[in-house]
């Protein structure tokens, strides 16, 4: 019997601003990434998100990100490990605060943007985030992209991981994304996609870019809620994944 | 037997900004209160203030203010009860992240500056403060100044309390302290300022500027430690109040 | 000939975050109020704005702000004269850059929200917020609260000012605005919201809640793009003010 | 007769925290860099620290930085040169508004940090600064690292610029700094300090730490005021300058 998880990025409102269709998206996930007051989100949005994804069943994960609001962390910044180490600890802690305070549990962390790429291929700052996870909870499961430094940091600390694969995007020869600067980067109809992340689960392979099959393990699959199309997308995903036997849950259950 | 508690704040650098003897007044204080990246303190600083408190053996505070680092938390804002119980939850739960990171726990609340001042006589602001202290941990103990609505407002939830006094500031005759603005808001020699804090102590009583005697709980006295005169004065203080029969120890001790 | 300027509030997007419908408000208005960055917009999104508001035409106005993003300087914060002076000054400064450096000239400042709220009521710092703007540049064109403080505060100062008045919130007897927290407080019928303007520009009257009637300058009108129905309200105004005989304009010009 | 500018950063205290010797440091130095609020500084002490180089006849210059102030603006960050364009545009016009307020003129930009040293090398990046600040002023002096990719770009478009010497650094054979990471990074000593800037300034050719003479124009030294020692050799340094003929003035003056 397959599984995998569904996760998408959620409480990105702040302030006056709203981001994203967290009611619907909540409906579709089983693990919800919630922003916390760095790069998007504040005390209020993140107490809003928490309590709905509790009120919907859905698993809750900290979603750290680097300090830089208006360039929503997806800025590379020359942090160090242990500035790394701190800004986690920092935000994982807010979030749990909330979590605690509604009566839940929080499952996972998964660093955002330019923190979770910069952490795919640095070994010292994947170490530095899987001790301050590990630190804080050491059941919290460490999300990170699938052969990335995270995972492998994760892992040798004994965390439990959630290797993360994208259903939307092209994989180069490597096994890492195809930048998005490349018109190919990105997988637009849902069939494809849907198929490209079928087999990820069930034969743990991904054809490139380059037409040549990639190993890859696939626990979790990121999907998106920002816009009507990225919605649909998702839930067509979502239903093509169950018709192929796949049982859809987060990681911490079972 | 008398006892009393001797609290400051702490954590309060920022960046490359240095502010306090944090060590030196470590050595002083029983509790202390440390800032929680609002109006002051980062992550970096909040760990290490942290680490620095269970060395020492300080019991140790989170100390929430209002997102307003340029002014230090020290204007008033026109913020919800249901904002600030919001901010109250994110602070407490960064700071108790560091505090389980480093192996230790977390003793107290008190709110910072304007949060403290305006809590200090709002009965809905109070009532949010204590419910987000009480959510997140029905153990902690909730520092307020002595008669305000912070202090009834913990105590109706079942909150421990901590009722704090000033040793370096006069009262006026309805109980509250003379408004910084007046000459004489401040208590200068130590001996004075000793001499006040250990009538509260024994007598739960303060004479006021205006003479009348003030009934008074102190069971905790804010001290401060920027500046080398305000660490002789703290020194001092802690000194002629052990010779005075009154031992110096945390609320949540014994 | 009677004419009048009509104002909206612009470049309120920060970051990823949209709001507003600046290009469709920028057809109907005469003066553009500009973010500066504090409470909300950022330097892309203020060249943008200023970019767009020239090729339309559109007058240009600094449009500063309390320091408070996250409540999007609606909060009252308890600031003075002197930071009110220093940080509408950066905000005016910061704005003008985008403007010179693209080609054009600032007709007007106007303070945004709690600012503006406060500068109605508060002498002190209505003469500080003048004073900078003066400073600046005394060819500025101040805009505030028709009756206000700092209507006052710039005539004293020998600054140009507009006497703002709203189309869509009804008038007390005492001349100011119904609070926002009762129901009668808006007026969400065009065509009563335009009659009430003309009789404002026409006449130099509104008729207040109470029932009596208060004389009123009236050389700016605000209105509001923020979703379609604020939009076709303003356009509709705009309508009935010309088929009035008004002519609208900024005050800048003639 | 040879002349040279010295410089210092000033104006990086931020709300209660102070840092630098401002006041002493301008009786140093000819050309004063002030923080813009992004890295440090806030809008009180924009005013204030403009407010004495003007007293003091110190050439005042802004000191553009990344939005960063935990950091103060030290991290490198993935701006885009679009954003840096932007950002630069910003800050000059925050500070351009204090100078022109206290009756002043603004005679030079400096990058600060990260931005300084992500332009020195990177050749759309400076154009974008370079730009900016041709945009707001075709007059301003642009400073930066001898050599840079910075001072090439403000050439190009036309600009004036000041190539900037360290006292306290030494030199690699390829003409950057040696880095920061190294012990012999650093020249402690006054006289060999003096040494090294007499020579760039006469004969326009630095010592590197291989041995080997590399060519530099020198027109402005940096200097620092941070600290008794800092002040004591930027003191010394200016002495030994004029006692070997070099005229210490801005490079905007004669």
């Amino acid at each position: 019997m397959y599984s995998v998880d569904l996760n998408s990025d959620l409480g990105e409102s702040f302030g006056v601003y709203r981001l994203g269709n967290d009611e619907q998206i909540l409906d579709i996930v089983t693990s919800a990434n919630i922003a916390c007051g760095f790069h998007a989100g504040d005390p209020s949005t993140m107490k809003k998100t928490v309590r709905m994804a509790l009120d919907k069943g859905t698993a809750i994960g900290a979603h750290p990100g680097l300090p830089d609001r208006c360039g929503f962390g997806r800025r590379e910044m020359a942090i160090t490990p242990q500035e790394a180490f701190d800004m986690v600890i920092y935000q994982i802690g807010a979030l749990a605060a909330f979590v605690k305070a509604e009566g839940g549990r929080m499952q996972h962390v998964k660093p955002h943007g330019a923190l979770y790429n910069m952490a795919a291929v640095g070994r010292a700052l994947s170490e530095a985030i899987a001790e301050a996870v590990y630190r804080i909870d050491p059941e919290l499961i460490l999300f990170g992209l699938a052969g990335s430094e995270l995972i492998k940091a994760g892992e040798k600390l004994g965390l439990r991981t959630a290797s993360e694969v994208f259903a939307d995007r092209t994989y180069q020869q490597d096994g890492t994304l195809t930048p998005r600067s490349r018109e190919d980067a990105f997988i637009h109809d849902p069939e494809q996609a849907a198929a490209q992340v079928i087999r990820m689960v069930k034969e743990g392979k991904v054809r490139s870019r380059q037409g040549t099959d990639v190993p890859l393990t696939a626990q979790t699959i990121c999907i998106h809620g920002d816009g009507p199309r990225a919605l649909q997308l998702s839930r067509r995903i979502r239903q093509l994944l169950i018709s192929a036997g796949i049982s859809i849950q987060p990681p911490g259950e079972g």
